[in-house]
């Protein structure tokens, strides 16, 4: 069952780039080939709202299409860009992936209307990835048994920007961990259960957007508030 | 690369049933076709632990996997049991699908070492739901732009029980949202972004797993206060 919206001549629309360029107009004439779009405006660049998490998850050797995945529900989720992190556990990937994981991306992006579509970036090696941590603001390492990430949450104030790290089946070495967090990164946990590379991943993503979306309700009432002084 | 690891002649094993029943002991003997396991102690029963989601999600029309996906997931972050919800705008769910979600759960339940299996329940209808919800302490319905999942949970200080239901593709229709919300669920929204059925049904059960995880810290920190009460 396939559903198809037929679109004619002098139909408005509205034209995304996936870089936040956004332009309204009509069809002005459709021939066999192409169609020929009228703007009726000078496009637009949408500023990208926050939340931005960007996603460093050792899933290079993820297999069954699992790292699609990951990379599909990142995008759902809105995270801002992947990175296949290189970590002592976790192989590289390989060119062929990379490509495939761009066609998921764009075919996600597409399904989902984001006007920002989200980078895959080369994969890192943890030794690029301490500069990026010891520059952020905020960061969270995925470690068993580590605080529980909402407790982490709670005690914090800060804006919902920041890296999300995840470690390889098998989990980061000691001394990983140790240069991860002495950068300045926040050991989380994750609850009582054993959760896969991207299980791990999305439980984190999910968790810090819908934290961020009652945050972002939150700071809009204070707002809302300080325009309206009672008493 | 496949990881084997050998068993041999008089090596300590647990067995686990996936029904909570454990037992310790050692392996007896082997032979061509099976080996002798001598239990040491009387199997024990190991009673759930919180907490305990049972979700509802109307995945039926799911494609491509979604629904394995889905299952897996839920199995992963400790749902208690998966019920596909028969909607206005969701189809059934053939009984070619029903075995082949009950070996995903299988093969996910080992693969997490859960000691009790998650149940796949016979699709229900939406009448079916009602009196369930009405039963339950507490159950969320995913609604686009309702109270922040994260806002709705601080605003209780309920156990970390109950139903999380999800609407199929094309949503609930009005009736059916009112329906549910009338026999008390609380309407919960999951941000910004447009999630698909899986997607929804997952981040919801992340964030309430994750939550319940650092909930339990809190209470066996107030416990341990009331153990030892400083001044």
């Amino acid at each position: 069952m396939t559903k198809v919206l037929r679109l004619r001549t002098d139909d408005r629309v509205v034209l995304f780039n996936g870089r936040g360029g956004l332009a309204e107009g009509f069809i002005q004439n459709i021939d066999s080939t192409a169609i020929n779009f009228v703007a009726l405006e000078d496009p637009k660049l949408v500023i990208p709202q926050t939340p931005q998490w960007h996603i460093f998850s050792a899933f290079g050797s993820l297999k069954g299409g699992r790292a699609d995945w990951l990379v599909e529900k990142c995008i759902e989720l809105g995270a801002s860009s992947v990175i296949h992190l290189l970590t002592e556990r976790s192989s590289t990937l390989s060119d062929n992936r990379v490509e495939r994981l761009q066609r998921v991306i764009l075919a996600a992006a597409k399904q989902c209307q984001r006007l920002h579509e989200m980078k895959l970036n080369h994969p890192m090696k943890i030794n690029k990835l301490i500069p990026l941590v010891a520059k952020s603001k905020q960061s969270f390492i995925a470690i068993a048994e580590a605080t529980p990430l909402v407790s982490a949450l709670t005690s914090t104030t800060k804006e919902p920007n920041g890296l999300i790290i995840v470690g390889p089946e098998g989990d980061f070495t000691e001394k990983e961990v140790n240069l991860i967090t002495e950068a300045g990164a926040t050991a989380v946990g994750l609850g009582p259960h054993r959760l896969r590379v991207e299980t791990a991943t999305i439980a984190i993503l999910a968790t810090l957007t819908l934290w961020s979306d009652s945050q972002q309700t939150t700071n809009s009432d204070a707002r809302q508030n300080s325009d309206y002084p009672v008493g």
